[in-house]
């Protein structure tokens, strides 16, 4: 079992300490479920009041909030208490073990090429003129394809598909059974049946990316599709053909852009949500879940489609008058017009 | 090829016989496809013209309905039809064989536990401290990462990943391509670019579950991502970390859940709905299709957001005078208040 | 490299050259990106003026928009310039090599029946009375199930699933991760728990179909799941139990269909959008993105649902209003009848 004192955390990452600190930390938890030994963390000023039956041995927040923390408690004061605490919980993380070298189950062809720091898991299955760098760690069962590249330090856990074309930059993380590269969906109609047409690119993915499970990013069609880098991408996210996106952007689970649109840097796409093809959405634009962006958004700011919820019954009588809506304002035009009122 | 007489049938399933007990039954098929060989059924009242068409050998239905039966037809009564079908028909299911022992291309970490009566199929890999118990038949291309546990019985059909730290009660379904135990999508900004939120957590499924294909469930950031027992999943469904699924609730395909939610039992989650993060649905809530659930959800019904499918041009008037919903109800405020009348 | 001279390109797909037949084409790009070496086309009338400043080679185009062709610039003139386009495009398609055999880390039972035109990549597992056919590839870690069968020049990328008695045409190809032929979900409520309804049935897939990367198809219960011929499925897309798909039917990423349902031919399903089960779809429907198919459609047409984008303050302003839909239209019923006014 790791532990760490609370006065050894805030010196290791440049924190101010209030109360005792000879505290041993020996586990994270939240505030309503932490014991002696947890450290836990208010950001929210919701939870506030936790503080005051929390258990937790030592309590990352605010100075701010310091008040709220009951006599003799331990705290450690940081201006962004949520990423000091993903900082201090990643030394709870348990390291899996890293052994160079390729697994004798793996099949590897003759003409890749892996750094002798790199590790390939068991039953891996490299392509023809794939790369693989010094620290990359390639899990079981993946699958890197022909003219593939792994940068540097990346991670592809078990049963990742790298299909065709695809250049990873460093750090990449990606988790199981995602899928890049494989064809975009490009289609034409010949004489009634359809043609493929052929998609000639790749995916090109930057530094620090972070890509779900089971999430799938097209190679284009003509040119690449890009992301920048520290793109972070939840599972089952589906990225068509040719979509390029800015640095820093987050998208939440099973959302999905068409293709050739053009997403700005540190924008938040909530899960579900949908961006139609060839449009441009600006920088820091968020969607919310379940969203479909159907025009390009030129100012950052928050956007939304959608009804509320309702209970059912209450719902289909609000629903049946949607399809009225139209004639209703008609109606209600016309009333205006013939009461002489000035509407707005 | 198996067969039953219709009196065998009614002994062996406790259900009341009406017409000729002698008839044999090799298959099952619905009412308007059904031949003479066939068991077919009769559930939902609106079908129930077809009996007087159907070829079918032995119809299962309620006694109540027997007035729409033809003169000597041959019929099973049964309070509910669907579920004696769906006993009846399992007769019919071809069962794969199962042999105990490690296939010889399965790759094992030492210090993971195999019962001797578990099945481990071909090119599966095993990590370090996992444990498999009896009866359980892990399937061509598994992987069954660190930390993980699979209960008595389980199936995991082919290429159904564990990620880490994944624990499954007995007699659990997954179909091929789930993904269970990936880190959830914790993420905090920090000076400008994203540091992943350790997650700590795991995954516990109780008994008696069924995990469709490409499903995702994520671990826990602090504690476990939890569902009860004879919980149901569909296909691509996405649940977040630390969500919490009640016994018996039933998600169909598409339908995703946001971390920490807690969903009660006996639930029904419609195809392609969504539910927000760090809410509570109680127990027997039914959501419709492709609905948001965006509140918590306090009293069993069924609830619904959305609009009706409508010709496109229709449904672009509409929709763009849903712009100006909230001006038209201002208007007609206001055209209320200057008639004099009370409104409602 | 491969290069094609701009008169070879006309004679070899019966186009008619504008210009210098001698140009040699090594590759394709759009107008915008396109050198002295790219093929690039006008398909859409929107972008016409990009031919002013392109630097392609040549230019696959219609001849109607001749006029807007720069002065000594070279054209091939197609009716349909996006198909022509894609077409000569696959020259420049790298062919990856096709060796007849089975790798020798593949898993092949005894009863299965393997071309010895087909090729088997690495990693493969094959079941019971499996068959496939001559010219058919079976990529790397592909799992094909018992009782399944792969047509003459099928093509299964890396890790694709035929779980179970899944039947495919000819020159079908499915992208990594598809899991095809698993259980659909069919459930019966029995005494408060669930009980599997089986599922016997299985999937046929007809020829020249194309199935995206972690889509799902699942087996039918009574009868089979069916796609016809040159039906075209993007990514993640969920067909369910039972549910028929006619010939030339294309969907987009993330649609799903519901159990039972029959789409007709030549439809264009968008993306997120879904299709409710045991409906009919008239032939020849486009349904727009992530709408939501409640009630058969009986005419050929667009359909759509949802609401549009807004800014989120706005749209939480007619959002609100929308739950008072009903309401509104009865308040405004009763002035239209007090005021005396006809309405419409």
């Amino acid at each position: 079992m790791r532990f760490h004192s609370a006065a050894d955390l805030a010196a290791r990452f440049g924190l101010e300490l209030s109360g005792n600190g000879l505290i041993e930390i020996t586990g994270v938890a939240p505030l309503d479920r932490a014991g002696a030994g947890d450290l836990s963390f208010l950001s929210n000023g919701k939870y506030a009041g936790q503080l005051e039956t929390t258990k937790a041995g030592v309590v990352v927040m605010r100075q701010a909030d310091s008040g709220r923390l009951p006599a003799g408690a331990t705290a450690l004061f940081a201006k962004d208490p949520y990423s000091a605490f993903a900082r201090i919980s990643a030394l709870f993380e348990p390291v899996a073990a890293f052994d160079a070298g390729i697994h004798p189950s793996a099949v590897v062809d003759p003409t890749a090429v892996i750094d002798p720091g790199a590790m390939i898991g068991p039953q891996v299955v490299i392509g023809a003129r794939a790369t693989v760098a010094a620290g990359a760690r390639i899990g079981a069962q993946c699958y890197i394809g022909d003219d593939c590249h792994v940068g540097e330090d990346c991670e592809l856990q078990a049963r990742v598909t790298l299909w065709l074309r695809v250049r990873l930059g460093k750090r990449v993380r990606i988790l199981p059974g995602a899928v890049l590269g494989a064809a975009g969906f490009g289609l034409a109609m010949d004489q009634g049946a359809w043609i493929n047409v052929p998609q000639l690119g790749g995916v090109v993915i930057g530094d620090d990316c972070e890509i779900g499970a089971n999430t799938t990013i097209d190679r284009g069609a003509m040119g690449d599709t890009v992301l920048g880098n520290d793109v972070r991408l939840d599972n089952q996210i589906q990225i068509a053909h040719n979509v390029q996106i800015g640095d820093h952007t987050a998208m939440a689970g099973c959302s999905a852009v068409a293709g050739s649109a053009v997403i700005g840097r540190y924008c938040l796409i909530g899960g579900n949500a949908g961006i139609l093809g060839h449009l441009t959405v600006a920088d820091r634009v968020t969607v919310t879940s379940k969203s479909l962006v159907t025009h390009s958004i030129r100012e950052p700011g928050e956007y939304s489609s959608g009804t509320p919820l309702m209970e059912n019954r209450e719902w289909r009588k609000n629903a049946a008058r949607f399809k009225q809506l139209d004639a209703l304002a008609r109606r209600l035009g016309q009333l205006v017009r013939s009461s002489g009122a000035s509407g707005d």
